[in-house]
């Protein structure tokens, strides 16, 4: 059977010409909306029309470069984002649009024959470094975008790419474009250098949930307040803190994480009258989730949960996932199933489109910081897999 | 034995001129260097004029009202402050000006006998609200205070009473006019309540100490970081916020409070890398505090403990708490010992002249908030209890 083969030469080169933009001592700094996202997506269709596609940009600002084919039909997509963190690393988003960008070329220069046209994409904002809006462009399409908040916390930011109120509404049509979305991502743990593997292949999007828990008390003098007639309310919040941690490490493949504490009144000199803090869990399945909530609220009968944001996850496509595995398997790379516990703009699209995602093994496990890592062996082995995947799509009914 | 009678008429249309100034809906707010401070200091110096005594300032800027006889020797003091904290209580600090003028002029219609010139004191900015300099005018004429740092911090503000880097440098000589010094206060808690005491007897001001205590961890994303990868410093700290209340609990007397929780990177989505808390302890005996803290230190050898500041405490005078115990048994009004938990000018003159301080019991407990509170009777007898003390130190050798 033929196979398109890629270019290391090719690949290295392109990732860093990418590399180079936003490139600085403390870090990678290509935040979306900011003229270094916008040389990179100047870079992004250069190269893309350098190999014969044709890009186009949707309503929220994405773009996609399409084979001429493009108004034949719905589309195999592949790609990630071109923002990044501030301060960020080199290969989160980037190493997914360039695996794309490879694939694309390997494809298109084997001759293999496809059914569908093939669409390299690249998401606009996945971060939301800047305005708290991640996955901003996936959302917009899939009809997840909450368009007034957006614009009023992002004002005149949208028009550097020239978006609008009305084109964020008309950018829903474009995922009737979308017939699958394959994305390669850097790792963002350590799990597959623990397992040996070089690549995870994303078995669900960790479903997810986000609460402020409140701990009531009676501010006084830190003096004169004795111990026997005090209120402190950062004693319960700080057992809920320990608590948090005993549930999650109870339950497999659950997180949970306390990273913000709210002290009222906050000084030195007072006996703390109120604590907010919050709650992130995570876990393979919404149950665990429920139950681990559950558990903290019966412990904690006097604390105030409120609920402030809830994902339910989503499951990668098995067909998808099976021709990642199998492309692996045929190459001899290590590859296994691996849970994503982040959102990216695959678990976005995953509910409506069939959608897959492939991990690099991260040796360090840092994210969004500069000493995120992969290896060229270990991104070209993606890149080839990807390729295999797209073009048994590419063949598909 | 011809005795001082006070005026509960005098003293209550006293206290509630002063009362008047500064009250607001949400408290009272006549704060250090401000022109609601600046009135109260008027109707200060407009009612000790009243009854014959002579206002001056010192470099610092507290007023002392003092009998005519100011120049034949040091003075024998009573008084506190006007200010107070922003939203503040109507009797701390008021309490003991009113109980101190309506002690002069008690003592001046009674035409008893003195060796020593008396003087009413207004201390200026006890509360350090606004610029974190407490104790200013008592640290001043002791030489405790950090001229360069207060002036620094405060700009322009020493300036609404004439005081200058000079007048604060020379405050000091006003130490020598003072032969002893008594204050009234009302109480910052329930002790006295608790025992059925009306009146409180200051034996020790308790030492205390304040430090800063760090923890380290390594931040990382709260979603991919597996439990088992974490360095989460928010868990030793909650470790170490709960140590301090068993530590704290388990010595008579002592108190230790974390009021101030600082998490790094603060996030939701983030495994804190960093956390730095606030530790404040105080103790009757700095032998207590040490042993605290060296017990806190050996629980967490992994944490940073820097020491922020320190004060050794002091004992008021045994002469005028027997005088002032004397006073309160001969007028039928119970009192006991009462060790004092916060900081005032009477602490920070202890070691240097005779001091003593009487509690006027608070039922509420609450203490810089409106809901700060003393009956008449108690606070009369308070007064009474301070006028005969005053009257027995201005006969003594």
């Amino acid at each position: 059977m033929p196979m398109a083969e890629v270019s290391r030469e090719r690949f290295v080169s392109w990732f860093g010409e990418l590399a180079a933009i936003g490139r600085s001592d403390s870090g990678w700094n290509r935040v979306a909306w900011t003229s270094l996202e916008a040389e990179a997506r100047a870079w992004f269709s250069g190269t893309a029309a350098g190999i014969g596609l044709e890009v186009r940009q949707d309503g929220a600002g994405t773009l996609w470069a399409v084979t001429p084919d493009a108004d034949d039909g719905p589309w195999i997509c592949a790609g990630s984002h071109l923002d990044t963190q501030p301060d960020g690393g080199a290969y989160d988003g980037a190493l997914g649009v360039v695996s794309a960008l490879e694939a694309a070329a390997a494809l298109l220069e084997s001759g293999l024959p496809r059914r569908h046209p093939l669409a390299v994409v690249a998401f606009v904002d996945e971060e939301g470094a800047r305005f708290r809006t991640p996955t901003f462009a996936s959302l917009a399409i899939t009809g997840g975008l909450d368009i007034d908040h957006v614009l009023e916390v992002m004002g005149d930011a949208p028009a550097i790419y020239g978006v609008t109120r009305q084109s964020l509404a008309n950018s829903r049509s474009q995922l009737d474009r979308v017939r699958a979305f394959l994305e390669v991502h850097v790792e963002q743990g350590r799990a597959l250098a623990g397992r040996e593997l070089t690549l995870g292949i994303a078995d669900v999007l960790a479903p997810r949930q986000r609460w402020r828990v409140e701990f009531a008390g009676e501010a006084n003098h830190a003096g004169t307040t004795s111990m026997a007639d005090r209120r402190d309310a950062l004693l319960p919040a700080a057992r809920f803190v320990l608590a948090v941690d005993e549930v999650a490490r109870s339950r497999d493949g659950a997180v949970g994480t306390v990273g913000r504490v709210e002290v009222q009144p906050g000084s030195t000199n007072s006996v703390p009258g109120h604590v907010a803090v919050s709650l992130d869990v995570r876990a393979l399945a919404v149950d665990t989730l429920d139950g681990m909530v559950a558990e903290l609220r019966d412990r904690f009968p006097e604390a105030t949960f409120g609920r402030e944001s809830s994902n339910d996850g989503a499951r990668f496509d098995p067909v998808l996932r099976a021709s990642l595995a199998d492309a692996a398997a045929a190459r001899g790379v290590t590859a296994g199933d691996l849970p994503s516990y982040a959102g990216h703009d695959a678990g976005i699209l995953a509910p409506h489109v069939p959608s897959a995602m492939v991990f690099v093994r991260n040796p360090s496990g840092i994210s969004h910081a500069p000493a995120e890592s992969a290896s060229d062996d270990d991104c070209l082995a993606a890149a080839q897999v990807l390729t295999d995947a797209l073009a048994a799509a590419l063949l598909s009914d």
